[in-house]
């Protein structure tokens, strides 16, 4: 029986062993961790509205269920093309076809410093780590007499008007106001600021421009402080610098300015990119070596004269069509060029409030949050978790409460 | 107002706060974590069986409700007696009544090799490492292909037949015959070996006769292997060394045979009696400061001749009688001495089996399985968290599967 064996089950990972499973293929799943992530709400983990586990799955129940799949735990380190193995910390496994889909991780642009002190949202402890860090810092603040130090702790710069920066900017200021209000009596709502910073001269860049002015025009309303056209040059724990010389005194700093591929693309010796993408063929494989694929946020893959987007949706369309490549060769067959179908973005930025934007029709408000609500719910796997997601937002929506804001450990800086 | 001061939000001290919520006292409760933990079930946390977060409950949540009661997170280091101040890490607070309820840690006897490479359960962390570890330690089973090693990551040893050590032992056996085994097709079911170690010659030494033998039956015939009147000498994290010169090859010992007071309960300058507890007067002051209740498992105070039991209802109970100790002596009253009223006491072996005793009835199987968990259900903290253990157990009956099966960080030892 030949073997697939996909590095990475992310989106585009998991869609692939999806749709190859059952086709008489020996497929082998192989990823750090032994769960699959749900990415985009990664930010509600942070924001103490949803336990860590309700975004996670265990890959063996996947294999459980996909014929011919199994899974194998291991820190891909390489790949002998060649000998056509990949290499692991601890071992390594021949293939047949190889899937590369490591994903992204997120871009300081050598920024040493911000690197060092900013917080950043690719995995699970990370979420956990950063929810910690902002009970800690009001556990602080209530107990500090000291005014300055006091602002300081309550203040909470985000960089980056992405999907990401928005989601994170709204859901802070919203468990500030509605529940951290209401544990710490000792702290003023007034005394907590969050601050969104963005280079560029609007939020959302992808988006439409009316559901740009939305997005700012409802943050700004929500007690968000936006900040467009602005820069941050440097951090060192306790200020961040911003290009124009001012300083902003504050003991976080999320940083959700730019993605690049995974360090793992740079070691194999191939074709790069921007942010560090791997150069692929129009079937997304790699020049010289047909049976390699590389798919998701680790793939360059140019359309309509841009490079596709780091998105879910293009990993996971990538993960079926070389899928059904990897079937179609078997066979004899070839298929025509992968092609994204764009089917649409979105991002929410608060209760009953969100923007969405799908085959040139833009809407925004309760609409829209209820499809992203919807859709979100849909893309998740496993009943448990889309039950248990469902709860959390219903708790939250009907009694303004987030029950998951324990501090479970010393909070630690991201690494 | 006079302000109580409550160190330690474990069972005593959270009955303490509930008792003297809206009694005109200012109350403020002191925790290092910033969640009361429902210790019971942190096996079921480390076995896959519920989410760390639906046994945690944060005190702020419950400060709201409670009428002049507030929180402050910080880890005591010692009280001022004379100047009536409780000391913290970062600061004090002066009271006019002080609850010292700063429970119990696990007791290794000075046998410093062990407490290195032992797991123990008292914290949520400690339960998410042990999950950690043991789901690592079938991930490294089904890729290892020495027979020796392989059976050494497959042998999991606990040490202690008292309520935690049976409790875990059944849980783990039913994690890995039921989920695991099909998680784990590499490895073989009878690879699997799950070794519980007593002292005594007989488990659950608190109970009758009949209930101990059920227990030791229902254990062997689930396939746990049960070792009576067996001590553990030594470790070195590779194997386990029994008094009679016996070696366990096991990468995983678990160790729940003793407890004593935490290590504050010895800097106090304060009479202690055995397991390092506090001595205390009938009305569970200290002698010489009235003002001053030491209550649960840092208390020590005999009964009918014996000191009364480490355990959860013994510390309520407590915590309860101080409350109204102190309202009445504001009221310049005084109460009759402390009496514990032994309402029973149960352990959960599996599925549909546990073993009870109360009022002198003992009953085991089915009845005693659904008293346990009514019971554990009823005294939880919060509806949701009531909730979502009712869900987790629910899922597990029906269908054999355990959800939270994630490794969430490299399995670390216990400090």
């Amino acid at each position: 029986m030949k073997r697939v064996v996909i590095a990475g089950m992310g989106f585009g990972g998991l869609s692939a062993a999806k749709s190859l499973a059952g086709s008489g293929l020996e497929v082998v799943m192989v990823d750090r961790h032994n769960y699959h992530l749900f990415q985009p709400l990664l930010y509600q983990v942070a924001t103490a509205g949803l336990e860590q586990e309700s975004i996670a799955y265990p890959i063996r129940a996947l294999a459980r269920r996909w014929r011919g799949a199994h899974f194998r735990l291991g820190e891909v380190t390489g790949v002998d093309f060649n000998g056509k193995r990949l290499m692991l910390e601890d071992g390594e496994i021949p293939y047949d076809y190889l899937i590369l889909a490591a994903g992204s991780r997120t871009n300081f642009f050598g920024q040493a410093d911000i690197e060092r002190h900013a917080f950043d949202l690719k995995r699970l402890d990370q979420a956990e780590n950063l929810r910690n860090h902002v009970l800690l810092a009001f556990e602080r603040a209530s107990r500090e007499p000291d005014r300055e130090r006091r602002k300081a702790l309550l203040t909470f710069v985000i960089v980056g008007g992405g999907p990401t920066g928005v989601e994170f900017a709204g859901a802070l200021r919203e468990l500030a106001v509605h529940v951290l209000s209401r544990d710490y009596p000792e702290v003023r709502p007034e005394e907590t600021r969050i601050i969104l910073m963005e280079a560029s001269s609007s939020l959302l860049s992808v988006m439409p421009r009316r559901l740009q002015g939305y997005a700012l025009e409802r943050l700004r309303s929500m007690g968000v402080e936006v900040m467009l056209e602005t820069r941050v040059s440097g951090a060192d724990g306790e200020h961040v610098y911003l290009n124009g010389g001012e300083v902003i005194p504050t003991h976080t700093l999320f940083w959700s300015a730019g993605v690049a591929a995974v360090e793992l693309a740079g070691k194999l010796g191939l074709a790069q990119a921007g942010a560090g993408r791997i150069v692929v063929a129009p079937d997304l494989s790699i020049e010289g070596h047909p049976e390699v694929f590389t798919i998701g946020d680790m793939a360059c893959r140019e359309q309509d004269g841009a490079p596709l987007p780091m998105l879910a949706p293009v990993a996971s369309q990538q993960g079926q069509y070389v899928a059904r490549a990897i079937r179609a060769r078997e066979q004899g067959a070839k298929l025509p060029p992968f092609r994204y179908r764009d089917k649409g973005t979105m991002a929410t930025i608060g209760r009953n409030a969100a923007v969405a934007t799908t085959h040139g029709v833009s809407f925004s408000g309760y609409p829209a949050w209820l499809v992203w609500l919807l859709l979100h719910l849909y893309y998740l796997i496993g009943f448990r978790n889309r039950l248990l997601v469902l709860m959390n937002w219903a708790y939250y929506y009907w009694f303004h409460e987030r029950q998951v804001r324990l501090i479970t450990a010393s909070a630690r800086r991201s690494p």
